[in-house]
């Protein structure tokens, strides 16, 4: 029915997470009426950015230069690490502006069910980080999945030995919610985990 | 925070129909691990696609050739043109497999709010197809919004005079629905067209 040209096109798009055959079709009919502003600089922008953007060996930032932008940025703490799974999460921490130390994005969770093992995440470069001794504080920021939380419990495990102050970001009522809508699991951690005012 | 080129990437992604700032950073992670499977195909798709692809200036459907495929079919029924608002329409009744003849996508509907004026349609070109003696029936398969039925009138009132035989899709209760699920208006219209069994 399609042509061939459109039938491949509309197959790529739909490989995307989220974007289904339906969605595929409708994204590919938009780019095809904005050829110019959109169609074209994005086939331009996939190459070039596919090209210079690369892994950061040292922490797993995506970048063009290495060791990446933050990793080399004068300005901040070398002494903390914070570890994340995602690059999307090392982005929405570097939002808050709350965190001024280095990354180490891991590049997902361990997952027996996804055959997810340590060696397929970064957690060897973590270890190997650890052992420097300018380095006074690893921050676990991880998701509060199962998954996320025998991830940290693994590398928890392997610091243990190393002169390293070993954290992670606290669980509680998040902010502005509001008691009747907090689900138990979390009301029960924000009820323990309680603080003197 | 981003890479200038990432941070393009992840702009002309957000510009797509449906696609957010957020949805648009997680689909540049995918294409970012998956470069010589996804990313570098979907680039040269793009480009190829954007240049060998075009509307057809008959039927309006996109297309290699022109007149396009569906135009050119020698085993099509010429006499019978089948009036659709978009590209994506034509792709759905193409796939019932229920029409054999040719089809003239409009590109959109009327629409005052949005400023779209029958020169912003491809209905000139209807008009000027509707002249053609071969041509006896002319099917309006438009949606049943507003917009589409105003489309519908000015149509119909257009072709008015000629000799062609103009028909609209039929309205009625959805395959499979049950009575007490279906909205109001439809089941209104469904009972006002019963037919005798």
């Amino acid at each position: 029915m399609h042509d061939d040209a459109l039938q491949e096109l509309i197959h790529l798009f739909s490989k995307l997470p989220g974007i289904g055959p339906k969605s595929a079709s409708r994204l590919v009919l938009f780019l095809l009426k904005n050829k110019e502003k959109l169609m074209y600089p994005l086939s331009r922008s996939l190459l070039a950015s596919g090209k210079s953007l690369k892994k950061c060996k040292v922490c797993g930032n995506i970048g063009v230069k290495f060791p990446d932008k933050i990793c080399n940025d004068p300005k901040r703490d070398k002494s903390i690490i914070c570890v994340v799974e995602d690059i999307s999460d090392l982005w929405a921490l570097e939002k808050t502006g709350s965190f001024k130390g280095l990354y180490h994005v891991l590049g997902g969770s361990l997952s027996a069910l996804d055959n997810i093992n340590p060696d397929d995440l970064m957690i060897k470069e973590l270890i190997q980080r650890a052992k420097n001794n300018n380095i006074k504080e690893i921050i676990l920021a991880l998701n509060s999945t199962v998954n996320s939380q025998t991830t940290l419990h693994y590398i928890t495990e392997k610091l243990n030995g190393s002169n390293v102050k070993i954290t992670k970001i606290a669980q509680g009522m998040p902010f502005g919610a509001e008691l009747n809508y907090v689900d138990e699991g979390t009301l029960t951690t924000a009820m323990k985990a309680r603080k003197p005012i």
